[in-house]
Order: C-alpha cells, then sequence, then structure tokens
C-alpha cells in the first residue's frame, strides 16, 4: 500500500476508535452522575463491550500492517511533522494493547464498573470489608497488565506510562523527595508561626443554587464554553471531554463549605478549558488529544491555585461574591476571605487540602500504590499502612475509612499509577505559570479587571493545540526552557505564605 | 454444530447486539435531555457507529448459518416454546436488517441525528423551510428502506412492520375508518351539548418543583419503580428502557398547566413499567423485549387515561392535589376537576389533545405519510396538506408551523409508520381493561385506596412477561378473548361523556 494511502486508513480506523471511546466517556459521565443504581449491573456489560470494540479496533492486524507500511516511508521522516507525531504515538498505544490480552481488558472494564459502585457504598458505610476484595481483585489485574506491558524498569512504571508518557517511578521518586525535603520545613514554619486564618468565614450558608450560578459564572470567565459543554453534579468531581462541541464538568456542593464547590469547578474547568482548546481538525488523533495526565493537571491546578486563590483574582471577584452570598460574606474583608481560603492545615481528605501539604497526600499514595504492585502490601493491609505512614507526615490518625483509604475513587476505577500525576500537575502549573508572567507581562493587572483570555490563549497555543506533539517532558521543556522541577512550586508557595504567615 | 450450541450461540451474539442498541439509547437520552447544542455533530458519528455495529452484528453471516442450524431442529418445533419464540423472531429482524444496505443503514442514523436537532430549531423559530431539506432526504431514506425490505402488500406496510410486526395499511386502514365514523357524531354530540368545563381550572400557577414532586409520587403509586428508573425533563417526552434496572422517564413541565406534566409522566411511567416487568432473564431477547410499539403504547394509554383520568384514580390523588396546589386548587371540587382534565375540545398540538380528537390526530399523519412514502406528496407540500385536512377534521386552521406541521419529533427520527401504533395503543388499552375489569372484579375499590397493584400485576403477568411470545394481534386474542377493534374504546368513551356531558 501507498504510505499516503495507508496514513489515511491508519488515521480513519484510529478516529474511530476514538469514537467508541467517546461512547464510553458518555456512558462513566451518566454512571456517575444520573444512572439509577439499578442500571449498575448492566451499565458494566455495556462498558466491557466498548472496551474490547475498543481494544479490538486498536489492535486490529491491519493496525500494525498500517503502521509499518507508514514507518519505513518518508512521510514520517519529520519526528515532529503531524504524521510522524501521529504514527509515534498510534504506535505506542497500540503496542501497549497488543501486549495486554483481550480478557484483561474486559475484565478491567467489567470489575472497575462494579467496583466503583461497591466503593460508592463501602464509603459511605465506613466499611473497608465491602470494598476489600475489590481492590485486592484489581490491584491483581493491574499487575497482570504491568507484567504483560513489561519491559519498564519497574512493574509500576509500566502503569505510570499509561498517564503520564514517558515518565519513570525513578525521576518521580527524585523529584518528589525534593519537593518534600523542602514542603515539611515549610508547613512547620507555618505552623510555628502561631498565625491562623478565620476559617470559619468558608463554613457559614453558601446556598447550592447560589453556589452553582457563581461558580458557573467563574468558569465562563476563565474561558470555559458552556455551549459546548456543561456541569453536573457528582460524588466524587471529574471532567470529561466526550467530543469536539462536547465537554462535561462536574462538582459537588457543600451547603456550609464554600471551597468544595466553587474551587471544585474552577480546577474541573481548568481540565475543561484543555479539552476545549485541542484542535478540532485532529479531532480523534494524537494531534488532537491531551498528552498527559500530568500536563492536564497542571491546567487546572493553574486556574484553581496560581489564578484562583490569587488575590488579584479576588480583587475582582470577591465583590461579586459579597453580593451573591451577602448573608455569609457582610463584613468579611478581603484579606480575611484570602487569608481563608489558603489555609495551611495538615488534614484528612486529599481533595480539600491546601496546596501545601496537598503534595504530602500524592506521596504517601504513590508509595502505597508501588507497594501494592510490588507484592509488598496485600489489599487487606492497606488500611493500617496508610494509618501509620499518614501518622508519619500528618501527625495526624484517620478516624475512619471515609477519611483515610476509602476516600479516593481512583482505586476502584484501576487508576493505580494515577496519582503522582497530580503533583507533577502542581509542578507543572508553576513552571508555567513563571513562564506566562515572563512572556505576558502584567497579569496580575489582567486578573484585577476580571480578563483571563491572555492567559487562556497563551496556553491555547503554548499548550492545547500542541496535542502529543511532544512528550510531557520535552513540552516542558520547550515552553518553559527547562525540566520539570520542584523549585517554581516552592518559590510560588514560600512567596504566597510568607505574605500570609509572615514567615 | 449442534442445534443447542447453535442455539446458544446465537443468543449469546444477539444479546451483544441488544447490549450495543442499548448504548445507543443511552446516547439518545443524553441527546434529548443533557448534551450541550455544541455537542451535536459528534453525537451524530457516535450514534452511527454503534448503528453501523449494531447492525454489522445482526447481520454477520454466523448469524444466518446459527438460525438454519437450528430452524431445521426439533429445538423449535413447537413456535411456543422460549427457543421457538426468539428464533422465529431473531429470524424476522435478521432478514429485515440484512435486506438493508449498511450504507443506507449509517445514513439514516447520521441523517436522523442532526436533523433532530435542526427540527428542534426549526420548530422554536417557526420556520419550515430550515427543515424541509432534512423531511426530503428522510422521506426519501424511508422509501428506499422500503423498496428494500420490500415484499409487502404496500411500501408502508414494510415501514409499519417494524413498530407493530404482522399489521398492515389494509386492516388499520379499515379499524381506523371504522373510529373514525363513531367518533365524529360523538364529538359532535358533545360539542352540540354546549356543555363545557372551566379549563382555567389547570391553567392557574403550579410551580414546576411541586409538579415534579406530585407527578413522581403518582408515577411511584402505580408502580414505576425510581431505583431502576429515572425521570428528567425533554422538548418531546418519551421513555426509554436502557437495560434491567435502568429505565428513563422524560416529560416537560408548563408551569402555568397542569395536564402537560403531569399526564405525561403517567403516560411515560406506563411505558416504564412495561419495561420494567420484561423478564430480566431473557433480557436482550425477544422473549426479554416489549412485543411492539401499539402494545408498548396501550401499556401508557392505559395508565394516563383509563386508570389517570377516572373518576376513582381522583378520588385518592385529588384530596393529595389541593394540598400540593393548594394556590391553583382551593375550592375547586372535584366533579369541576374531572371534567377540566377530560375536556373534548378540538385543538391543534396533538400531545395536548383529548382522549376522542387525539384519534383524528393520528388518522391525519397516517394518511400524510402513507402519501409522502407513495410519492403522491413532496416535503414542500406537507403545510398545505396538514393545513387542508387539518381543516377538515378539525374545522380549524392552524396559525404557525409550530402548532401544524413542525409539532412533532417523530420525522426528524425517521419514524415514519410510528404514529398508527398511537390509536392502536389507545384501541388495546380498551380491550386491556374491559378484560381486567371482568378478571379482577371491582379495580375501582382499589383505585379509591391508591392501590394501583392488582392492576400492575394483571399486566405484567398478561402482557410484560410475555415478550414477544406471540404477535400483537394474537396477544390481543388470547388476552382479551377477541381481535383487535374499535367497539371497546367507542364503549369508554362514550360512556365517560355520556356522564360529564349529558349526552
Amino acid at each position: 500500500m501507498e504510505p499516503q494511502q495507508a496514513y489515511s486508513e491508519l488515521v480513519r480506523r484510529y478516529k474511530e476508535r476514538s469514537t467508541m471511546d467517546s461512547i464510553g466517556s458518555v456512558l462513566a459521565w451518566d454512571e456517575r452522575t444520573y444512572m439509577p443504581l439499578g442500571g449498575s449491573a448492566h451499565r458494566a456489560e455495556q462498558m466491557a463491550l466498548v472496551a474490547r470494540l475498543g481494544h479490538d479496533m486498536l489492535t486490529a492486524p491491519i493496525m500494525g500492517e498500517l503502521l509499518q507500511a507508514v514507518e519505513n516511508s518518508p512521510l514520517v521522516k519529520d519526528p515532529q511533522s503531524d504524521a510522524g507525531v501521529n504514527v509515534r504515538e498510534i504506535r505506542r498505544v497500540h503496542d501497549r494493547a497488543v501486549k495486554m490480552p483481550p480478557k484483561l481488558v474486559e475484565e478491567l472494564a467489567r470489575t472497575t464498573t462494579r467496583a466503583q459502585q461497591v466503593w460508592q457504598e463501602a464509603r459511605k458505610a465506613d466499611d473497608f470489608e465491602a470494598f476489600r476484595p475489590w481492590l485486592a481483585k484489581i490491584v491483581d489485574l493491574k499487575r497482570q497488565e504491568a507484567q504483560a506491558v513489561g519491559d519498564q524498569e519497574a512493574p509500576y512504571d509500566a502503569l505510570l506510562d499509561e498517564y503520564e508518557p514517558g515518565a519513570t517511578t525513578r525521576e518521580i521518586t527524585k523529584v518528589f523527595a525534593d519537593l518534600r525535603a523542602d514542603l515539611v520545613p515549610l508547613v512547620a514554619a507555618i505552623t510555628a508561626s502561631g498565625k491562623k486564618p478565620r476559617p470559619g468565614i468558608l463554613e457559614r450558608d453558601y446556598p447550592v443554587a447560589r453556589q452553582e450560578v457563581f461558580g458557573q459564572a467563574a468558569a465562563s470567565a476563565i474561558g470555559f464554553d458552556f455551549s459546548a459543554g456543561r456541569l453536573d453534579v457528582t460524588a466524587h468531581p471529574f471532567c470529561t471531554g466526550i467530543g469536539p462541541g462536547d465537554c462535561r464538568l462536574t462538582t459537588r456542593y457543600h451547603p456550609q463549605h464554600f471551597n468544595q464547590g466553587f474551587f471544585g469547578i474552577l480546577h474541573e474547568a481548568g481540565h475543561g478549558i484543555y479539552d476545549q482548546g485541542l484542535d478540532r481538525q485532529h479531532y480523534g488523533t494524537p494531534l488532537g488529544s491531551a498528552v498527559s495526565l500530568g500536563i492536564h493537571e497542571s491546567q487546572s491546578r493553574l486556574w484553581e491555585n496560581q489564578v484562583g486563590r490569587s488575590r488579584p483574582f479576588w480583587e475582582h471577584f470577591f465583590p461579586r461574591a459579597r453580593q451573591v452570598f451577602h448573608a455569609a460574606l457582610a463584613g468579611v474583608s478581603l484579606d480575611d476571605f484570602l487569608f481563608a481560603i489558603n489555609d495551611v492545615e495538615p488534614s484528612f481528605i486529599r481533595v480539600e487540602a491546601d496546596e501545601a501539604t496537598y503534595n504530602m497526600h500524592i506521596i504517601l499514595r504513590f508509595e502505597l500504590e508501588q507497594a501494592l504492585i510490588n507484592e509488598d502490601l496485600a489489599a487487606a493491609d492497606v488500611p493500617a499502612a496508610w494509618n501509620e505512614k499518614f501518622r508519619k507526615s500528618f501527625q495526624l490518625t484517620p478516624p475512619n475509612f471515609a477519611l483515610g483509604c476509602l476516600q479516593d475513587i481512583h482505586w476502584s476505577m484501576g487508576g493505580i499509577g494515577y496519582f503522582p500525576t497530580y503533583t507533577l500537575g502542581n509542578l507543572y502549573a508553576a513552571q508555567l505559570m513563571d513562564r506566562a508572567r515572563q512572556d505576558l507581562g502584567d497579569l496580575d493587572g489582567d486578573f484585577r479587571r476580571g480578563d483571563f483570555s491572555r492567559l487562556k490563549t497563551w496556553l491555547n497555543e503554548k499548550i492545547h493545540r500542541q496535542g502529543q506533539r511532544f512528550r510531557p517532558r520535552d513540552l516542558c521543556q520547550r515552553v518553559c526552557g527547562q525540566p520539570l522541577s520542584h523549585k517554581p512550586l516552592l518559590a510560588y508557595l514560600r512567596q504566597k505564605y510568607a505574605l500570609l504567615y509572615g514567615i
């Protein structure tokens, strides 16, 4: 076959597989937002079928033949040309998929769909025992996956690679160790300062309907397009880009807490802006797809934290918040509010943690996951191991499973290897924001006026439109002019907390 | 292959195809409830892929081989045995699908998905011209479908057969003519009576949130299980049984009209009770599937009208309605309310029509559809033809397209041949209710106590659990002891209106 013809057919088939995956995204979104509980078993069947068909499309022998026909041609001589990128990345996922036995793929899909329902119930009932066999089963399946994919330095690398192509346990361990070494004294200095915000400000009545309106307005202001997306309620918030013109944010509201709903929405909107910024012309191919979860997370963290917890942002939004939540915020000053939303305090729940201690939650999970996959830890021993590590990092003991090892949905989804990307996101967000400020000058002035368009456009161009043209490590180097580092995040946190805590 | 082995494989494959179809149901539900407008084009791609794969599964040559291997075996000697029924009905849909060119299937799916969005916009803008080319295209595709399926007496039969297996244009024309001959003088007598209810009762403030709660309570009372279903808002209400444990009702509310929301919910709950009553053990096979749209509609009409507009029903619910809608219903008597919800008055919108004139709306569409399919009528001439027929039947001229030929979603969905099943549903509902009263005795006493369980259980057993064991015509004969007839419906209407209008 002519290389050009082979390439066209390769792309056509890969796009069809992307459409199949996107059908799975609709099913998953529905499962976590509106599906009645009774539909769980049938949904598992549907998800398993979609997973199997998507896997079949990707692993069909013709895909290997088409790849070979293109790979030996001048079409891909430039590895950063459109064809070069698409062929490189299709080869990567094709090879990975070919190594996965179809039965394992289907069993993973079926198991994790059911396990998510079990996890929801188990968390509600604070019953680890109900979830334990599902966790054990999932770890076993993921271990099989790591073995099947093989050829990495560590089994955990094989899982990591799915979310963060090219990243290794070794390099992450190093960056996380550097980060932790600097974080621990920073948190200690904050605690020693004796200063505390008045967190009660955030724990007043924030009517859910108003939170929704206010959160949507903020998401819209930073650049999320609601004519091509929506916002719904779920237990564990997520964002899913279903396809061009259809990106779904979810959140959960606490009627007596401001943070959960609002920063959740900003966070997911950051993901959504990435999805909406992908190149539609290349939809369904690597060039029109997000590059990694770490970079994806950098977009959500950038909007949630770097922008959304900054003083300039609230110089614009706080007067508006006071109008919407007048009962809660009457008489509250901007300074008090800013301090409250930037409170640093060791706590049990990762998704509610501040920007400093958050990363210690991730490092804990990163270590436990490696132990599980390396068979150094059994599912039954997770609660004890969790609590022991938690005490060491936070000087606190989780009083129950819901505040401990049952808090996250990820393991029930089979997402082992996923957690480290959250802290990678924090690291990348700080690096990108540094660079954006160098490129664009006075961003704070924009934010004070409620104008986020220059930053959004910069991200569109530097990150979103690039798709998978470069691997995350190279994208960081190209855009920021430096490799992944813990320093920009630390510098950002030190500067912020120096002002707030006088340290 | 052993017949038993062939049968197992046939059923396994057919179930997989049913799962694929059920994925299409989720996509369709989402499209009509929550999908952002921007997602329309991509949803069309998803739907087309699902339609094509479902069609491939059904038409795979192996399916024909498996059918043959079983059909010549003793396994299916009894045509009403489990295997006999499943093989007969799989053969029917397999043959129909094999005759359909894959390109036509995909084009229908893609066209109708887009056309539904166009129709929504066109209706809103009252712009028939925007919808016209889509209607023309759909009629053309459906004509191709009729030709491809072939071998019926009339091309329209081929379309009808998809919704009402075994029904013919000829027999429906006859029953509808009988019905019309008796309806016209009945409606004339009502008009001549000079009596009128106070319809204003129903046009007061009925807060939407309360309508939702009240409607859900009623749906629950008649037997719809909300742990295995839900209720959402849409433009053109429908019910979709996605799979075991997951059935979705939709409705739309008018804040100043009681009927649309409430009777819409009862109607869709009637459909939902059928879906929830199917035999789960046979899910995905003909034995676990609804038999026809006409019988499906008989279930919705029975609960909406025969039960939901009856005096005993409201003897139970009216005191409750007065509590929930106290501002609207204070001082309103049960008699006045009953008369208002049973008002007979020629009107433009089919879904808001009373039980008597409703069927004249259907007969009009039945005639126009035949003319379109027989090429006696062009899409461009639909508005004129519609209005002329409407004047003849109703002595009214639609003032715009939204109140005329743009009111229904069906044509945009490619549902030509679907409308007659609504009136078939009314006919079957009256016949079934007659029989249920003979079998069960004093049902009115049950209803007065708010107890609908005996009727629901009777329907579960006589209709829902039967799946497709018998064709609709035979099911009617078996359950009711008589063939399809217009007489029970007429007798029911005459009795009801004699009391209300003194005729």
